[in-house]
């Protein structure tokens, strides 16, 4: 498994988790400047789409293989900017996008994982999930949608449910994008001051800012419990947009890397099709 | 409704169509070479990405508006070209990609707009058919799926249905990417001279190509039958593959233009608001 020097940088360890020891606007792993930075992304453009095509040709030969990209972070924290940066470097037809807000009633009615399972990206595809899973021992903990029961529950099933997903062909990359309480707070006055980004803003945002200390609380316990030998967690410092979009392409790249994919060898005698082709009767 | 030149010379006229005398090869509407049609498809790119936000900035307002464009065209036409570099262009979270293969068991036990339906885009999105509905009155007609009668009938159900989603908020972009007989043979003659594209090839694409003349007559009833006011079909000559990329994504943006789409105002105080956020509590 090839791993560059910002996967490597970016990689939990395992053991307890202090975000506040880990700084929001650093670019760990990398040498260089915004221009760079920015450089170094569209750099990566023509092989991230080479590799996604063999990985989207796999499907002829029935392989099960895709990739499942989780990006999770507070309000602001450049979810929807990763969208548009990196993974709009690759081909739209092999990419399927799953957001999850708040959970119908019929969800709710469900266990956590049902409408998961049912956003996962088919075989060949590169899925992102825009939230995930990790809400519900979030948001759930924090505003107290589920007992501590159920969330403690959640963090082994969860677990159980991509060790499953790994076995059966998925290559999980798992972001948490990191942004400090005042780039937040930044970000949201811009979207305030500017009629343009009214749209973005929710005055719910702000209540949900009051409780950060307990969403840095939760996802302290989620990384830790969660952070697996096949599904690690990575903590992207997110104050610079341009070092958190390069981060995630970087972390793609080597997950593609690592799969050694290879153009499916037909399955047809090439030398008969050539043939019939060139003979053919003419077609008008 | 702006209407740029490529547009102008695209939409297809009302009557009986002749396919054998639009050229496939030639660049309507477009004065310039291909490095000209490349540069002028990437300087599309800053106003359709702000064009698609706008509509998918819509949704925070309950508007029901959506686009979606459909893609036709015999096998090696260019489909797949015109999502990566066309449709490439915009944010892929306001994309939704629906591919039509052959229906199943399940689908075929529906009346054939079933499957169509649980395809559309959600509003705010762009959706993009790569193949459609039209594959119902183009190879079931060719190869006998379905009755004449019944071929008949889905001519006017067809329309209805365009004709509701449009009443419902929809744009409707109609595409048949026009290839040569000869253009065709060329481009199988690659993927069969290219291992790397092998996995691209099906032997059953030259029994297909067989049914060419056939297939011809089948697009010119369909093209006359359902160019409609509302959701008028464009042939695209897509010989060259920079005019076709170009082509879309002229009718992508003329459709968005169209639309006269602007910021939503906010639905809240927008100087409570500052305040609140200038005068909350540190967060750390």
């Amino acid at each position: 498994m090839t791993s560059s020097a910002i996967a490597n940088a970016l990689r939990l360890p395992p053991g307890p988790v202090d975000l506040t020891a880990i700084e929001t606007d650093a670019a760990p792993g990398f040498d260089g400047k915004k221009t760079d930075g920015k450089a170094a992304l569209y750099a990566m453009g023509g092989e991230l789409a080479d590799l996604q095509e063999r990985l989207w040709a796999e499907r002829t030969i029935d392989s099960e293989r895709r990739v499942l990209l989780v990006l999770q972070g507070m309000d602001t924290s450049g979810k929807g900017g990763v969208l548009r940066h990196t993974i709009g470097l690759v081909d739209p037809q092999g990419v399927r996008i799953t957001s999850f807000k708040a959970p119908t009633d019929e969800e709710r009615s469900h266990d956590f994982l049902w409408r998961i399972e049912k956003g996962l990206p088919p075989a060949g595809y590169i899925g992102v999930f825009d939230r995930s899973h990790y809400e519900d021992v979030l948001i759930a903990k924090v505003r107290g949608f589920a007992e501590p029961e159920e969330i403690e529950r959640r963090y082994g099933a969860i677990n159980e449910f991509e060790a499953r997903l790994v076995a059966e062909g998925y290559s999980i990359i798992k972001c948490m994008l990191h942004i400090s309480a005042d780039e937040q707070k930044a970000r949201l006055g811009e979207r305030l001051a500017n009629p343009d980004k009214h749209w973005k803003y929710n005055p719910g945002d702000l209540d949900e800012r009051a409780f950060w200390p307990k969403y840095r609380e939760a996802y302290e316990v989620v990384l830790e419990r969660t952070s697996t030998q096949v599904a690690p967690w990575h903590v992207i410092p997110s104050d610079k947009k341009w070092y958190r979009n390069l981060a995630v392409a970087q972390l793609l790249l080597d997950t593609l890397r690592g799969l050694d994919l290879q153009w499916p060898k037909a399955d047809f005698d090439v030398a008969a099709e050539t043939s019939r082709l060139a003979e053919e009767s003419p077609v008008q």
